[in-house]
């Protein structure tokens, strides 16, 4: 849980701007990867050194730089420095607790989205940082570690599919935005399927552990939340850019954009909702049982230690207790227990205990 | 339940605005119809193929063509072709999961709506997806699967029954959305219903099925208020459109739906507290009748435990217990006993237990 | 319940605008009064018939046409074709499930509000519609039944009490405004002298019948919201109106409309902060009188259990039990077990469970 | 409780604006005070009758009436008249439940406050309405009975302490204001005292009083806010004001009020939260309890109740029972009771149930 | 708490302006510490006497004065004169229970912050207040008591790190600012392990000691929230600033103030939260367990009950009982009992209780 805070304590007191890597190292090496495209051309080098990376490419192509890796604060570093990218928003990439942004310069804008996943045997949401830049016939996108996440993009540049090389730098960004949106979807559904699993469980036998689940799962919703909650207003932000870098043709697909976020922040609603009324459910199950066993307890008790204080009664050795003597007191007192024994049954039967 | 998230994963890494179903496949073939009407004529194709759905119409007459099924995309792709419509648009009629909205282009006007069912006797919402297309004189509908919701408004233009044959094309669209959220009236009802006899069910015997039929109630509702609350922005959107495909004449009748809109969320609202109210109402007997069963318990185990210790103490066997030899001590211990007794009774009954 | 749902499904399918009684009937015949004054003259005819409402009055008099019953859908199409009054708005005044509202048009102003009454011994709130129409010189007023609501005005009317008869036909529509919402105060009054009850019963002894009067109490107040909250947006609308039929004069007691509509809101919070907050005190009652209960069944079962195993003991028929035959056996068996009471009495006082 | 409605209904139908004392009689003669005072004199007159109030005061000093009691209508009716102010806000001033505002009249400002008073011994809140207009050099004060509240005030201007005799009546009315704020800090920290005193209690060893204590204030909090909240709204207008009658040297001290007004807003929440939150710790306390008392029952059970079975075989009378005749049948008995004995110990530590 | 509360009682009807220490006295002496700096000097005095404080420095260099202790009103005042400051500002400084806040005025911009710090062995949230005025070229800080909290910017100050003594003051007050919003981070991340290890506690074995942490935990982070939350309003008015003390190139670092303190807030959120979360499962798990030891309770009951009423049937002492006559008696009468424990055995199988 600790990772959700900034360690800023880490550099209390440390210059603002000051590059410091916030997270842990979840790759060995940073690794780069180029792409120059455009209408006719693709262009794929991988991996390359940093120093291969500029000037990143001759116009009028556009070149697509991804960074897989955020600890050699030197590399990032120098990177900043290439771009002249503000240090503030250097440290915002090297920051893997930040909240996801927009933020729009002179020559660039800088965003920074969140790729979540849910581990449904973990009963874990995981998260990861994607910093995207956008510059003049540019991307440049940071990831924490290395993977094959924008895989489907590479493939579609590189087979020239639908219109992604006949249009810009900022369509490219689209897709990667687009792309990550997909895979909350996809978190989505599998939280739904452990969510269903979880009411078919509670609904059949509920132990304490689904009620752990439960809480478990509630948890992770709050923070799934915080990571997805702010992508609405940026999507927002994105459809009323007026940044010379995002061209209208590609302005039209942010509102598809828009109303996938919708649908998924409703979606994360309705999940809470669930949940809070899954755990309602098992507290009046609970309740429910509870009266229950309390029943069986009463209906035993209330019928037996009253018959059981009777043959107390005739197991006493009083010298003198003329019933002993009588010939038929045993079977005299039987008589009596049962009639005892069917006055509380008509007295359950009335009150509906069973 | 996981019919609300849209699939998007079935095409991770698809290029956006590529046509594909999501949905169940809810009809066997695609149906068209072709109604062509004005103020004198009416005119109706049914069933008949794509192709003769094009051109819509030769003016000055409206057309409205109505397309049961989405399953067969290529067929959907056709009529986006031919219409001049953004693929991003013909991928939202596909998907049956996308929330309810209202754009407008240049040339037409782009609704989605859901019609809504409630199943009472499986305490169940079921939603069709309906997609609207407004041109110029020109109305399209696109249903899940062939059903006779729109009937009344057929007849009302076969029969020229009040204005509708008077007035246009945006006349007939507010006609359908009319018609649409009267369906949620009937289900209002329906659910209205349900309620009155689970409330009937938890004020007599509440069992835990009910509590169950709530929770299930109350879970349909989130669904239900998912589907229903985008409208009151639709018709917001269509009060303040300024569309030339709108008419002033047309206009003035939206209000009438905006009332109504707010009257069914109202309603809404009220059916969640009154959800939720029941579900209280289930806890709070619960605890009162676990109450009832202890005070049972207690009452007779206060009386009887103590009886039985003394019945056993004169049980004991041993060689020389003085009481035992006293005439009249069987009789001395009943009377003991039974001051016992009545002292119990008199503290139940100070504690007002009965 | 199913009141308060619009029962359009009545007419599913038929044309807006078309005219139709939904609510009870709650009146045998459709009564007309028509009142005519001016600052000289009073002049009130009652009953007639449809036929003389109309012309409404010769210039420069007020005239006040009251109208109680709308079951007699003939007569009020009447109305509305004479008053050129548009056919939705006569739909709304039939429907006597519409929420209040004020709507302005060029020649009148239509306004929605509800009579509300507490009938203190069934526990429950009903809302009777009072449409009113203000055009020029002119108020129709539409109720669902014959009531001497507006007795306090026409008597003020008929002894020119106050500056009602040297003003127009607007302050005459304030007037009944403010005694409709005076009519709020004595509600809220009445529920105030209910929740008091209710809350002396809970505090001194709660039973099963108080709870449910509580959720009922609840459940009223759900519609009862319902009904007033969106008086204030009325009066909201009223204060803010540039309507050439509300005089400048009468604005200004608008402002005072406004301070009682929202002390009415306020104390409908209050109230249902009230009601929760009894319900919490019920439940936390309870939960204190199960512990209580259940202090008593431990202390009697825990300091007579161990006493009765060990007069069991005793009680065995073993032939070799050498306690059974010491002299002072008996005597000593009663001093251990009068230690053990001992011990156990001040357990539970260290407990401090008495 | 039935105070905080406005009893409105005593006048059902009655005209808007005719004056009628709503509240308890809570002096028992009206008493007038009048103060004239500029930068270089002080004069004050007490008491005296109400012809001498009028005119207020030759120009160019300071004049400040306050008047004592409201019951006697006629009097208070005279003054409205002699300061033309509008009979709807006099109504206002008798009216002691109107909830507190400020209005901007052309020759004057009308503000209505309440003084709050916390009686700890009651566990009680108690409001007195003070009703304020400033007129051009001109302050009225109405307060329900005579009560020593402005002695501070008065003292100051005796005495000439501060900037108080050299600025304007609107610096007067500050003063007031400031003063009744001041009031509302001693009320929050007595409650304060009272939650901490409740709070101690409920860690300590909660009863049931303590919970109907806690429910009591949670109650007077909201009524508390009633009369407090509607205080931000009147000192936000204050700063805003454009009237000529407030001058900007005394505008600048609105923004310390609106500090404190803020702070005590505040204060009020964090009070409702943790009284939410007594009440939660005094419900997880109970359970809590019951959990122990449930555990001492059942382990006293569990241990005894199959002990004490055994001792009733052996207690049995049957003529052929082998083992009573063992001559270590008695010993072997205890035996293997000592031996399920320790068994039950073993299970309940091993559940850690000590 | 009380100390949550602006003891204003303390000078009920005293002056607004007049100069009160309001809180505890947490330094011996008023200390001073001057530091003028510009890009080529660095200049530290202390301590020093008051009188050496002005003037505040020649220009063009940058004055900080540090002030730990609020205690001697007249050295507050005499700074207050020397640098005409409005009294009700100089008030705030004293008043140590002041919210947050940021006012601009002609010549000056004054802050009120909060530094928080979290004593986890205690569990308990303290702040102290910082004040800062900044003027031309000038900042005023004013501490409640000496700590070392500015250390590592009069590090950076005199070590010329980064850019901190190329700017102005307004640079400087950044700093400080920026450095208050890092020590809540380290706060949170303090809270943030408090909430892990009751966390673990609580699932593992939760105790009543577990519990009052978690409500004592909750009560300090609404204390928490009331000195965090105004701080986003600060930093956003810091944001729009258009006052001439603010260069623009300091204005650049406020939108990462903005981030931070957004971020800090959500934490809190999250944290709140969590705390309900853990709450909730506390209540469910000890519901749970309820459960099971009643049905401990009631399996040993019902299963021993009955056998025990058996036994006691042939322990009565009847002259004529034909079964204690029978050879097997016995040992029918323990075939029975067996078959009475296999029932109840199955009986609860079947309940699925074990």
């Amino acid at each position: 849980m600790l990772s959700y805070i900034h360690k800023k304590n880490r550099k209390y007191g440390a210059i603002p701007g000051s590059l410091i890597h916030l997270g842990r190292q979840k790759t060995d090496k940073i690794k780069f990867s180029k792409i120059i495209y455009d209408e006719e051309h693709f262009d794929r080098d991988f991996p390359l050194s940093i120093e291969n990376c500029f000037p990143p490419s001759e116009k009028p192509s556009n070149t697509w730089i991804n960074i897989d890796g955020l600890h050699e604060i030197k590399v990032i570093d120098y990177i900043g420095n290439k771009l002249k990218i503000h240090p503030l928003l250097m440290e915002d990439i090297l920051n893997t607790t930040h909240r996801p942004k927009w933020e729009e310069y002179a020559d660039y804008i800088f965003i920074v989205l969140k790729l979540v996943e849910f581990k449904s045997e973990l009963n874990e949401v995981r998260t990861d940082q994607v910093s995207i830049i956008l510059g003049e016939r540019m991307v440049f996108t940071f990831q924490e570690m290395e993977r094959n996440t924008f895989e489907p993009i590479i493939l579609r540049l590189q087979n020239s599919v639908g219109r992604i090389r006949k249009m810009g730098a900022d369509y490219l960004v689209y897709s990667l935005m687009d792309l990550i949106i997909d895979s909350y979807f996809n978190t989505l559904e599998k939280i739904a399927e452990k969510i269903e699993s979880l009411e078919e469980e509670i609904m059949s036998r509920p132990k304490e552990q689904t009620l752990k689940k439960i809480h478990k799962l509630k948890r992770e919703m709050i923070y799934l939340r915080k990571s997805i909650w702010p992508v609405r207003e940026i999507i927002s932000k994105f459809q009323r850019s007026d940044s010379k870098l995002i061209k209208p043709a590609t302005l039209v697909f942010s509102g598809d954009l828009y109303d996938h976020i919708i649908q998924i922040i409703e979606t994360l609603d309705i999940f809470r909702d669930l949940l809070i009324g899954m755990h309602d459910t098992y507290l009046s199950t609970n309740s429910n049982r509870l009266n229950e066993i309390m029943k069986i307890l009463t209906i035993i008790s209330t019928i037996f230690i009253p018959l059981t204080f009777i043959v107390g009664v005739y197991g006493m050795n009083f010298h003198y207790m003329p019933e002993l003597g009588w010939h038929y007191g045993y079977f005299i007192t039987w008589g009596i227990m049962l009639i005892l024994f069917i006055m509380m049954f008509l007295f359950f039967k009335r009150k509906k205990w069973w």
